[in-house]
């Protein structure tokens, strides 16, 4: 999860980065769908890296469905997806973003997930709310991911 | 689409042959993900010939699921999930089922998708609210669905 | 719950006369809350004898709400927003409409809701699926209501 | 908004003066409707003023609906009701909380809502997400609202 928006480059690299890494793992990568920012970034890393794509979107048709999906979603239920996303993912990656991403990675709290936190410096805001860890790379936020499914059985 | 019961083998061999039959077309099966009546047995066949099957389940967590899901979509939704279900397929296939099968038959018809009823004798319900082709054996649905896809381009 | 066009006038007094007679009863009016169809003339009854009215809309803004509620619950669900319709009526009037009346019938049944139907000839449908009961006038429709309220205590 | 749970008497008492200064205000208050923490202690005040409440509920039951409900709306939607909160409301004022809590500031900001927070220290984690006014006590936080609605005409 992370920002809808197209403007930061490093941003959209590490998300491409991470979505490649996800998918050398075989896991599945899952996110909110949309052709902008780390939605389509991480989308495009993963398939690039030969993995399985899922988006969930906001919208009920497919008009703004990143090209880079294997499997659409389209729940036409604006940002209450938000809270599909994170039910229907083991862990959760947040990347930096907006007020969208802070929804998804409370919405995981509340519903129990493990949020993993790429590259942002909010982790105080969530003390005492559930399981936030602070990473700062790809490859710390993988392993991250990793430990966090052993510990899920 | 279909009953969400175990009582009627026929209905739910039937099912199961249309499973296999959509993978073996190479197109996803989604259904509404549980491990009960057409859901279940229609996933049954699509794994065993290889297809990708998703669910999009009704409840939060995954105890409801069926074994033959490649892919759960945890929505949380109870019965409003069915929304999702028709508006993130490209073509509703119906089987016998109850008042949740009428739902989503009805929510695909809202949606603009086209309903390939099979083994139903309701037509006649839905006459004037859209596009619902009735047939009888699988092969018969299969066709129209195909031709249904071929339409939409 | 009944049709969103404004086609048919005596099935749009029908539902203001309807609409009337449920406020008059000192119950609270609840619809899909558009400014068409039956949503509208409902409301428009209900508002004229000073009953109050919600309506749960499928969009998130009001662009189409009726100027007759009094409260707007705003869901941004689209069709979702049906299983929400149902699940906050302690019982349900459908009258003449198309595939979204329809919905709301097979989800008000899903969710053990009793169904009033008035006007319309399909109770043969619902065979099997829970209670619905045929009516022919407002009358008979609001007595109906009654007596389902009273099963439920 | 606010927490769900009861064990802050402080916060408890302050939830029943605002709902209380809702009420007089002559505003009608929406909240998420549960019999806990909050939610159940505004209720209470807006009730004993003579106030009309509102809650949008989680579950598709009653079971945990506050006592002081004049209406309950029954999603079955578990935590993605939250998106549905926060687009019915002309403002939302947000008291401390959890997950819950902070995915709806949030939500609100997405859906452009201004977000009254009372006695929260946390605004610079929305910052650049939206309008979120620090308030300290009940009395600024219904100038605020009142502010926020002159706003919107």
């Amino acid at each position: 999860m992370g920002s809808g928006v197209d403007g930061d480059a490093d941003l959209l690299a590490q998300a491409r980065e991470l979505g490649r890494a996800i998918a050398e793992q075989d896991w599945v990568l899952l996110s909110g769908g949309r052709d902008a920012g780390i939605m389509h970034a991480s989308a495009q890393g993963a398939s690039e890296a030969g993995g399985l794509v899922i988006g969930v979107l906001p919208g009920a048709d497919s008009r703004e469905s990143s090209d880079f999906l294997d499997i659409q979603i389209l729940t036409g239920l604006g940002d209450a997806r938000n809270a599909i996303n994170v039910l229907s993912s083991d862990v959760v990656v947040a990347l930096r973003g907006g007020a969208g991403t802070l929804s998804e990675i409370a919405l995981a709290l509340c519903a129990g997930r493990t949020v993993v936190a790429l590259g942002r410096n909010d982790a105080d805001t969530f003390a005492g709310m559930g399981t936030v860890i602070p990473t700062s790379t790809v490859d710390e936020a993988i392993a991250a991911v990793r430990a966090a499914l052993a510990r899920k059985g």
